[in-house]
């Protein structure tokens, strides 16, 4: 079983996030993601400083993204992330959809793998990352 | 046929470049595949600049991206970039590999197409980018 | 008379806002300088996307930062902002004081001045700005 | 006595450090500053890693920008730096000065302490550091 997760929070395009096309710089949407999964995770109860309190980091090992339709200064979008949490793996999935006004500006896919901050070393999901997927499903 | 054209540039980690794990940030890595892209194409002749004044720009449809290895600050690290052109192709491919004293930080793909400034559409490379490309490989 | 408006802003510190020391990079606070002057002259009733379409642009012609104490990742800061506003002047200010609990981390001043995106000339603050202001001090 | 020590380093602007209105964005200059200011030191034998592996880091208190003249997309860009060193003094200053051509873009001023790294107190510049000073001048 897989399990799925969801969560939406509105980012307000800033001059600092576009480039001289007036449109958001392709490298500014790895941060949206960032803010999408971060917000997910925040509202499992499980604020991302926690994680690294534990003594784990949760790193990218890739990413993809696709671009279909430019955001521009100012623009209010919606950043739609969905985690995909499989118990008998050690990558864990986001996947985002960022839309504004329901249409589609950018969607895209990253993977991590849950690491000992200590030496870096890959480990399965820690018990307090699982019990809080497990948590939200029994609701 | 696929023409294929490389271009290896070397650049200084910056603290601007890091995050708090100490190391390069992901989305950074997207700003390395812009300077490798962009001095690929300048080692042709051709300023990315000179298109945008040529009326075009070419923008990114899709990336993808594979963490292999952290980078961390001051580290000078090597962006080795391939372009891909097919002459029966709209698309236009850039790989990447990034890597420190030879070994492989990050690898990456994106993928481009010319658009006309004045409105968006989507057109054929222009002629003055795929002679740069012929009159490099007649050399 | 110099009009004074004031602005205050809840901003979470993000991964990407952060360098290797673990705390907010220098560059980063030049970027909530922005956010925090944005939403106050949005407050006001005039999202800066507007000043813009009316053919202005209000640029930087200075700032310093004074930093007190760090931020750290997923610190939940206060941004606030004030516009000092003299009628007489062409130059507008906004000072700048970040908090977290109360506690001051940067605090800092840009001076602004309205010039015409046409050409680049500075400007006497436009109408529809001013009044803007006159508007809020009515009330 | 105050010790001067100067560098110059040269930059091509990037499309990332550009926003919408077609020039450098106001805090990628506290970035610019950085690397001359890293360029300065590595130049007198210390790269800045260094002295982080001796246990000290040199924030930022306080840092101010005056913006003289944009510069665009692919300008390469000098940046010129110059760090005064005041034996009796717990602040080190660094001065910049960003020319294109000769004309000047951008100026600005950022101070220093050295605290160590273990408890973030501030402390007097380690000898390893004043040692270097003493060694250029000498020459």
């Amino acid at each position: 079983m897989t399990y799925s997760l969801k969560h939406k929070y509105e980012h307000r395009v800033r001059y600092a996030d576009t480039d001289k096309m007036g449109i958001v710089y392709n490298g500014t949407y790895l941060t949206y993601f960032e803010i999408g999964r971060t917000e997910l995770i925040r509202d499992l109860g499980l604020p991302y400083s926690e994680v690294e309190k534990h003594g784990y980091h949760l790193p990218l090992i890739d990413a993809n993204l696709q671009f279909r339709s430019p955001a521009v200064y100012d623009d209010l979008i919606d950043i739609e992330s969905r985690c995909e949490f499989d118990p008998l793996s050690l990558r864990i999935k986001f996947l985002y959809n960022i839309t504004l006004q329901g249409r589609t500006i950018c969607t895209g896919l990253t993977t991590h793998v849950f690491i000992r901050s200590e030496n870096g070393k890959p480990v399965k999901p820690p018990g307090f990352f699982v019990q809080k997927i497990y948590d939200r499903y029994e609701k």
